[in-house]
């Protein structure tokens, strides 16, 4: 069963670190991290470092694919970008199609979700719409082989979802309990729909990265910040 | 500020990634992942390979260290292994030292534990003990400048306990919400007193990861899982 995870500069860490550490314990898993080129692609802030293993060429026909996201996700939106026709083509024979984050927008720009209920960070959820997706507010999205999941920490989730549709309930229960995913965040903040106004603000002026995406996204024509 | 993630062969990629995706948004924050030597360092079943940017020695100074886990620790155990030593020559200098899951059997062994309460995977609690620390169950436990976190996926949790000591509680709100941390867990059994006796055992059968654990703690004289 392999499963490819496609990596870009500037993509999220935990977007692609959460599922792979979920999913590279099932039996029979052979997790592959690929790019345009082989070497080290780095995230946003510069200061990881991820080897991609395979070019996207090399990964022609994998079982599952999950997409992370990341403000890199911006510069491959564009239907002859890399990203975008490996998305297109590989989802023809995939098992499993699934994204973190604003992976959703290049699942969304290679065709896979027009017309199609998805979630993603919620910064972006009108740039999905725009891009012909039906965002709706939720953490985990299945429809059909899509698995769409919010924003970065949400990817576990999705993970263990998945795992569970894969192996059964007790194996993924098995899996919950290997990586102790017994969350207890101090605050009941982390989600839009549960932050106050001043909070989502401070992230807004206080993370140059969801900044940067919101200003993006304005020079889009999008709102900033949901 | 700097923060230093050491890195060595057969880590736990999401014990070192959930904190750095935390930690990375700080203001100020410089986050580095080093190891003995520079290069791609790979992870337990060598899937994921992170690039440690500097060695132990260039990083003489952190204000941070955020040791993971992982069946690699195992072989830095000794008190003349590089890792050993360099955590407890920092460790005079850190403001936080910190490790999540295995991580804190390396701060034992490197005597920052001695005689204090600390947690780790559920399936190393004795033989933390084992190494002088007071093993207790907890997800995170703060003691003086000293941070340890259960397995794996508790190090988010950790390491927004620590942004909040740092930059106080609404800049670690606004952190859970840029990663949208509202976990969602497809079920309630991801801690050894909630999941059941055949869960656990599953874990140890299923999960190379963990057998392999469990076999290295039985033959030091450990119980195996828990």
């Amino acid at each position: 069963m392999q499963i490819a995870i496609p990596i870009y500069p500037a993509f999220t860490a935990l977007d692609a670190v959460g599922p792979y550490e979920v999913l590279q314990r099932l039996p029979e898993a052979d997790v592959v991290f690929c790019s345009e080129e082989r070497g080290i692609i780095r995230t946003e802030q510069g200061m990881l470092g991820i080897s991609a293993d395979r070019t996207l060429d090399e990964v022609d026909r994998p079982d599952i694919i999950v997409v992370p996201g990341g403000m890199g996700t911006r510069t491959h939106l564009e239907p002859d970008d890399p990203y975008v026709r490996w998305i297109a083509k590989v989802h023809e024979t995939t098992e499993w199609t699934t994204s973190v984050c604003t992976g959703s927008l290049m699942l969304a720009a290679a065709g896979v979700l027009d017309g199609v209920d998805a979630t993603t960070h919620w910064g972006a959820r009108g740039l999905l719409d725009q891009l012909g997706a039906h965002s709706v507010p939720e953490r985990v999205v299945e429809r059909g082989k899509v698995v769409t999941a919010a924003g970065v920490s949400s990817g576990i989730d999705m993970a263990l979802h998945l795992a569970e549709l894969i192996e059964g309930t007790e194996r993924a229960q098995a899996l919950q309990l290997g990586i102790e995913y017994d969350p207890d965040p101090p605050h009941d903040t982390g989600s839009l729909e549960k932050a106050s106004q001043e909070i989502v603000e401070m992230t807004g002026i206080a993370m140059a990265g969801e900044y940067d995406r919101a200003s993006q996204m304005h020079s889009l024509g999008e709102p900033t910040a949901g």
